[in-house]
């Protein structure tokens, strides 16, 4: 077939491709780290594209997601258009890169007890007299008796023994893993020890290179999960391993090439060499942990959702293609139940929650929003597809929050918000859109079931000034956020009825999930004494705005603590030390999973938490 | 490269290669069982075939080796031959694939205990109200508590449980190594229980396959070793590896292949699947065994003789690429020192020498020589170079024990001799040269030295019908067994002065070794009260023929026990009983290796060894 060559000219980077692709295919394969907020589904119009040189072929029904003017202007989507020659592009939403993926979070104090050990030691040379092996000689340096006999060897480390104990003149570095030795390195190499965690997010992950003595971030890397392509939640996941041809190890290898990236990259910004890395450990939720590990995540979404493991896995990372040292491992973090995968774990490992004396509730609203309500007593979690609306998949104006994006709104003498980068707006965050909806309702401008009034019906005294920026819109109202000519794309940000519905959708999940925990454990809402926000977006939100929605109980306000991105904390607890992976297990059996669809009165708490009180 | 087809008339077998690549490599290439017992080094002049149409290029230095009447006839060394068109061959020694190669042995008594267990279970099925994952449903039906918890699982296996589950409706054969799950398989599969030994020699591969549960040998197969057209014997193998560009990978896929090959006849001859099987052991010298695992053999042959690893090994069937069921398991016997590998290991296992009140010799000769003395007290070994003087490499009709050798030879009233295969002679085998050596020997023809006398000065009355035999050959004489008449090829088989020398060197090193290993024990050789001969050439060797000469000493003829193919018992004993495999540990440990070069009088001992006394 004919090659054509791509030229992405804001990014500097170009490739070639067959006839027929779609730019949004050359995207990914030229490693590009854009953003597809529907997955490719042809349904956010978001993946916007100039074209500056060439012919290319465009379904006519993107024209539905665009304005004469940026028609003219040659703007197109990546998803509907298809390269029919050398063409020459602009990416306009590129610096999507730049999104402010939550790498910190609060740390917590802990023993560092690293899973693997460097030994310097040095080895018997052989005789004449003196017969044995090299890894008997190996082996019986570092361990004597029984120890000795019990340590385990595989071949690429056996491969390795003979030349280097002879070029290192017997002078050599071991590293062991429990009763496993990993390799063994010229001279004394014990003041490197390095590992890396992963917090695979739906959209997002997250690495964080580590130094497994001190426990200092030697790096932080971050990517878009380059699955997002593919689906943009996990159930549009699911569905493509399904539904395509090799579906499922399209996935998995798009979650290894990217791990495979993040390590490259993490460790030329700490300059190390990735063969220094000997172990890796895992957090996400349970599709992206059977997609990581090749599984299929089927019976995932079907009832009564079972995964196919649960457990701590150990591995060796050349099993799974992951391109740290050859014989390092790769310890995967237990599941709960049902979606609640490893990432909740390492969310309860970081903060403790198994140890409190205290009840506390911990909301995890990434991609999908998870809660855990408990203590050291009784732990319950369940989930719910909260996310994609707080990620601007659904939303008119929606955006994740990068730059560009209005993260918060606030309605006090005249209507203020601030824009990430400080930029001209291009669109509305889940933050932003919470500070928003609730302005609106506070302000009598929506009522509690969401529906915007007539203006003539508005009664607060409050809300006079913001009457004229209630306009008209496919037959109901809108807020007009910002004003076409003074956004970057000239067209207006606006919250529409619609907006608002799907707002209320995972709002009224994440609320109802809340109550249905609450009702588990048979508590009022005063005996949670402590609310631990944790992801992006939780991160972001103002705790106002979600109380006065009833995203969070009214009453607990003043008790709500951002912990930042907890999941990759507990991921580097996991990582820093043995007894923290141990624990893990024990976490993950401790919690009681509640399946929310099957519970008796769902669809009721469902429907009376969309509302706003 | 211009392609040719090369017809392999003889065979039936086609193939193309492409323009100057030998004969030789054209029938390795297309598979064909054909010997190089020179390995292809153009010293042995005996892989010949007739061109019967098409052009080819050949050495002239081939005629070294060739008669007139076969030049004319065109007969050509396939090492030789290059091809530059489409040809047709015909394969004179293609029958060499029917080698008695030695596959059975005494077989001695036993508890079965095999190492992979299979249990039929019903899983608890999951349902709304147990939302635990497939793993643990499983792990959880198999064993209780702890024991449950210990149970290690990896991805291949993690695969295929959910859909057995449920295609099984949750009625599962499980099958388990120690703490291992190796696979499910629907329904009850309990009645299948299958292993395969394998015994790897320079020359020959043997494998076993077993019923593990009876005991009961479903089929035996074997090959020539397919490494053996890069070096005949352990030495030029690892010449190959230092010399050749990925030399160790080449030889080490070529084993591979060779056993898997193996593995689909045997399962096919059995009338099972290959996926039947989850267990296979290995028993080979310490060369054959660093080739097996794709070790670097190179110190094994080198001052201080040091191998990578002598202890035994579990590895996983699928990171050797064997193609039995890939989670199935690959169990290698251990070594012991130097060259005296598993093999050795696995005929002291068959033959209890390790626990036996007395002193013992076992002599092992096959390509390699390997010697043990000793009983339960104390056990020495040795290895000598002896085997391809034995297998007829260096001698002039020298080939090995396939159809058409000369076995046996008896002075009698005339020269009488059999013949395997009851055809005409084309060659001599090492049975058949000691036999003929012997009689030489008794008769007074050649003297102790091993020369041959004047036939006028030979004065024993026996030898007088057998002087029309002695023939002048290049400056003195040689002995002929054969006339050209009655041969197959049209040339006559003789025993030359050369032949005689070979044969005492490799004599001479088997005498010296045994010398040597009871002055280490410090015993006279009346303390041994039992000679087992293990290995081809032991096996079919006349035991009064080998004490005549020395090979074995005079006084232990009347001790002397054949014990066929030790090292395959060996091999099927560990495959067999877990405590067995074991044991083969201890064994290795038990016995204590003794390199007869640097053995203070060895040069000495072997001169005098090499006498016939």
């Amino acid at each position: 077939m004919e090659k054509y060559k791509v030229n992405f000219q804001s990014v500097g980077r170009m490739i070639e491709v067959p006839g027929g692709t779609t730019v949004m295919k050359a995207i990914s394969e030229a490693g590009i780290d854009f953003d597809f907020p529907c997955g490719g589904g042809r349904r956010c119009g978001k993946c916007r594209f100039r074209i500056l040189e060439g012919a290319i072929q465009s379904d006519h029904m993107e024209r539905e997601f665009l304005s004469e003017k940026e028609i003219n202007e040659g703007i197109h989507l990546a998803c509907f258009t298809e390269i029919y020659s050398d063409i020459s592009v602009e990416l306009l939403r590129v610096n999507d890169v730049k999104h402010q993926i939550l790498m910190a979070a609060e740390e917590r104090s802990m023993r560092i007890e690293p899973h693997i050990t460097k030994r310097y030691i040095e080895v018997k040379k052989p005789s004449l007299g003196d017969h044995q092996s090299d890894w008997r000689r190996l082996r019986e340096s570092l361990f004597q008796g029984e120890h000795a006999a019990a340590l385990d060897v595989q071949i690429p480390v056996l491969n390795q023994i003979p030349e280097t104990l002879r070029t290192a003149q017997y002078h050599i570095t071991a590293i062991t893993y429990g009763r496993q030795i990993l390799g063994i390195e010229q001279q004394d190499t014990t003041k490197t020890l390095i590992g890396m965690a992963f917090d695979i997010g739906t959209t997002t992950i997250v690495g964080f290179l580590i130094d497994l003595y001190s426990g200092k971030e030697l790096s932080v890397v971050s990517t878009l999960n380059p699955q997002a392509k593919f689906g943009a939640d996990v159930i549009s996941r699911i569905s493509y391993t399904e539904q395509e041809k090799n579906g499922l190890e399209t996935l998995h290898f798009e979650v290894i090439k990217g791990i495979n990236r993040l390590i490259k990259e993490a460790a030329e910004k700490a300059d190390i060499n990735v063969e220094d890395i000997y172990v890796v450990t895992i957090a996400g939720n349970t599709c992206m942990h059977h997609l990581f590990l090749g599984l299929n995540p089927r019976y995932i979404s079907k009832s009564p959702y079972i995964p196919t493991i649960s457990d701590p896995l150990v591995l060796n990372a050349e099993s799974l293609h992951i391109t740290i040292n050859k014989t390092g491992k790769i310890l995967v973090l237990p599941n709960i139940a049902g979606f609640v995968g490893a990432d909740t774990v390492a969310v309860l490992l970081a903060t403790e929650m198994d140890r409190s004396e205290e009840i506390k509730l911990v909301v995890d609203i990434g991609t999908n929003g998870e809660i855990v309500l408990g203590s050291k007593h009784k732990l319950f979690t369940c989930s719910c597809a909260a996310g994609p609306a707080f990620e601007g998949a659904q939303i008119s104006s929606g955006m994740r929050g990068a730059i560009g994006a209005i993260d918060h709104v606030v309605f006090g003498e005249e209507l203020e918000y601030t824009v990430i980068g400080q930029v001209k707006p291009q669109g509305i965050c889940g933050s932003g859109l919470l500070d928003a909806i609730a302005g609106l309702s506070e302000m009598g401008i929506i009522n509690e079931k969401g529906k915007f009034l007539h203006p003539d019906k508005i009664t607060n005294a409050k809300a006079e000034v913001f009457k004229s920026h209630i306009i008209q819109y496919e037959g109901t109202y809108a807020f007009l956020l910002a004003d076409e000519e003074i956004t970057a794309h000239g067209r207006p940000i606006l919250i529409t009825q619609q907006d608002i519905r799907e707002f209320q959708l995972a709002k009224g999940a994440m609320a109802a999930g809340i109550n249905i925990l609450m009702e588990k454990y048979g508590i009022s809402v005063e005996e949670i004494k402590e609310v631990l926000l944790a992801g992006a977006f939780g991160n972001y939100m103002n705790p106002h705005s979600a109380c006065s929605l009833g995203l969070i109980p009214k009453e607990l306000e003043g008790k709500i603590k951002n912990v930042g991105n907890a999941a990759g904390t507990g991921a580097k607890l996991a990582l820093l030390s043995a007894s923290e992976y141990g624990r893990t297990a024990n976490i993950a059996d401790a919690v009681e999973f509640v399946e929310l669809g099957s519970y008796p009165k769902f669809s009721t708490i469902f429907a009376r938490s969309m509302n706003f009180k």
